[in-house]
């Protein structure tokens, strides 16, 4: 009879997760002392106890998940990297930080030097990898998953052991095309980030095909690179003196949006949205300040996050590990001040409004 | 003669730094191809050959910094946590993540659990923690920095094992009282942080001492946490009608100080700083924007965390281990265009000006 007792049924009478059981059989696993006591009264209700063997299995492990990150300037990064940690917390892993200064070059150098640290997973936030190291990864059982970006490659056999969780950029860079075409704009222009990034490959093809499916073609183009002082410029010459100017500007990401705002208003005179329409990309914390009440599309981080820690886990659990999955999760485009659009009329009302 | 060869002869010719010399020799340390050949070299041109000994003290440690960070929406935090990865990882070093909710709570539970990680030091950027956890790294022999904050409990023993960077908090808090007294206002509020916090501790004495010393006292005080919504709040608060009005506020971060000018402006239609004029606390990137314009106490994060990786490195170089220090960095008042104030015309010009 006790042989068959389970850590899922000490989980259900002790009313916590099956991970809070095992963790508190874990020497030194993180675990308040409330909810080792549940488990323990529980356990000993039950006469469970924990198969040694899956506990040998859990302890070898070191519990560190690389994350390799790039500029914490843009805001969508210190949010995911403070959810990320925190989800990781709760199952008793913890971030091990690696700074990447290029953050869209492959990170073999910083992979290597990562393995090193007897990772149980590597996230990537801010660099892809090359083949030969997506392959080393595979042979050492230990699970790679791209945040915020997918291979360039995709197809050959590295993208078969490289897991990639991001939201929807061409559905996102669609609906801001139908939303400025059909708020009556003519003379969209856009902004690009990093051109090389899968992110804004896909929210420009996204933007370019929903434009087209409107009858229209992006008016203008400049490249800001995911950067403020860049998208700056990348302002000042869309809308330099003799040249037709812009009526809507979407841009790569809120982080140049803003950028892209406060030139606009404060250097060119220009009024947002009386003027000019602006949309940005991610729905960072600052988008909803009064200052910028930006439209912008969500990338839902929750949601991403979540992805990521199950990917990384089901590959853990698995015995063989389970196949490598590209993750596209759902963005909605959020609106606010900064644009007039073809929504309906209550969206253009005081709160923040889903389309 | 060649015993006497040191790594800091090789480094010289190599013209590297001592430090990459000895990643050279330490298999799986992070250096580059090229700084290694170079090494390589140099150690064959004098025929030097690493100190095995010295290099077994290298490599049982774990390279492992453990940080304890908190929300990463205050843009503080994720701009000092890049710079301290980076710095760290020039030397080899990695960060492990540990989030802490409540930023000013002791964290013995998370310090507990990053000595299982055998970590080679600790960073607290989100907590402070009891005399007897601080004896207990002391005893394991491993340094602990407070970043930001400094114990509450000075003078206890625990303080002599404890090391602590923060700007000059005191100083930074008098420079804006006088500021905003010189500069003719005479209804000056205070937007109080987290007020167990030792910054906001610090920072509210500096301030009454200022006005004090121009014969003022704080006119009104409000309380925002280091919050976004509850510095609304306060804001709202202070100003509400049948009040009368403050004419400045000084601020105790620039993340607050954000909601503050948002709900001034676009809430209550007061001009900023014609009608109230703004001060905050940090000099956040954010603080630059042409929206805010923010006059700000500039924690100067490069020396900080210079500060804070001298002090984890001295600890660990030196036998018997250096004893702790309270790093005290001086921050510049940075005039900008969210306040009048006593300073020169200049200071009131188009860039920013150091008072």
């Amino acid at each position: 009879m006790t042989a068959s007792v389970t850590s899922f049924d000490v989980a259900r009478l002790a009313q916590v997760s099956q991970s809070a059981v095992s963790r508190s059989f874990t020497p030194g696993a993180s675990v308040s002392e409330i909810t080792r006591r549940k488990v323990l009264d529980a356990a000993r209700k039950l006469g469970y106890r924990p198969n040694a063997h899956a506990r040998s299995l859990i302890t070898k492990r070191s519990r560190i998940i690389g994350l390799v990150l790039s500029q914490l300037e843009n805001l969508f990064y210190p949010a995911a990297l403070q959810q990320l940690a925190e989800r990781l917390q709760r199952d008793g892993y913890h971030v091990l930080l690696f700074v990447n200064r290029n953050a869209d070059a492959d990170a073999d150098d910083l992979v290597g030097e990562i393995l090193q640290y007897h990772v149980d997973g590597i996230v990537l936030a801010a660099a892809t990898l090359s083949s030969s190291l997506a392959r080393q990864c595979a042979d050492a059982s230990i699970p790679v998953v791209l945040f915020n970006r997918v291979m360039a490659e995709a197809g050959t056999r590295a993208a078969h052991t490289v897991s990639s969780v991001r939201s929807d950029n061409v559905g996102g860079g669609r609906a801001v095309a139908h939303f400025l075409a059909d708020g009556g704009h003519r003379r969209i222009a856009f902004i690009a980030g990093n051109e090389e990034a899968s992110t804004n490959l896909e929210r420009e093809r996204g933007f370019r095909e929903g434009l087209a499916e409107r009858d229209l073609r992006i008016f203008a183009r400049g490249v800001g690179n995911y950067d403020f002082a860049q998208a700056q410029l990348a302002t000042r010459e869309l809308f330099a003196a003799g040249l037709e100017r812009p009526d809507a500007v979407f841009v790569a990401s809120d982080h140049m949006a803003f950028a892209v705002m406060d030139t606009l208003r404060f250097e060119l005179g220009l009024r947002v949205p009386d003027d000019v329409s602006v949309v940005g990309f991610d729905d960072v914390p600052q988008a909803q300040w009064h200052s910028y009440r930006l439209t912008t599309v969500r990338q839902p981080i929750g949601p991403m996050i979540e992805a990521t820690v199950s990917l990384l886990q089901n590959y853990l659990r698995d015995d063989p590990p389970s196949p490598a999955e590209n993750v596209v999760v759902p963005g909605d485009l959020i609106l606010r001040q900064s644009a007039r659009g073809g929504a309906t009329p209550s969206a253009q009302g005081g709160g923040d409004a889903r389309l």
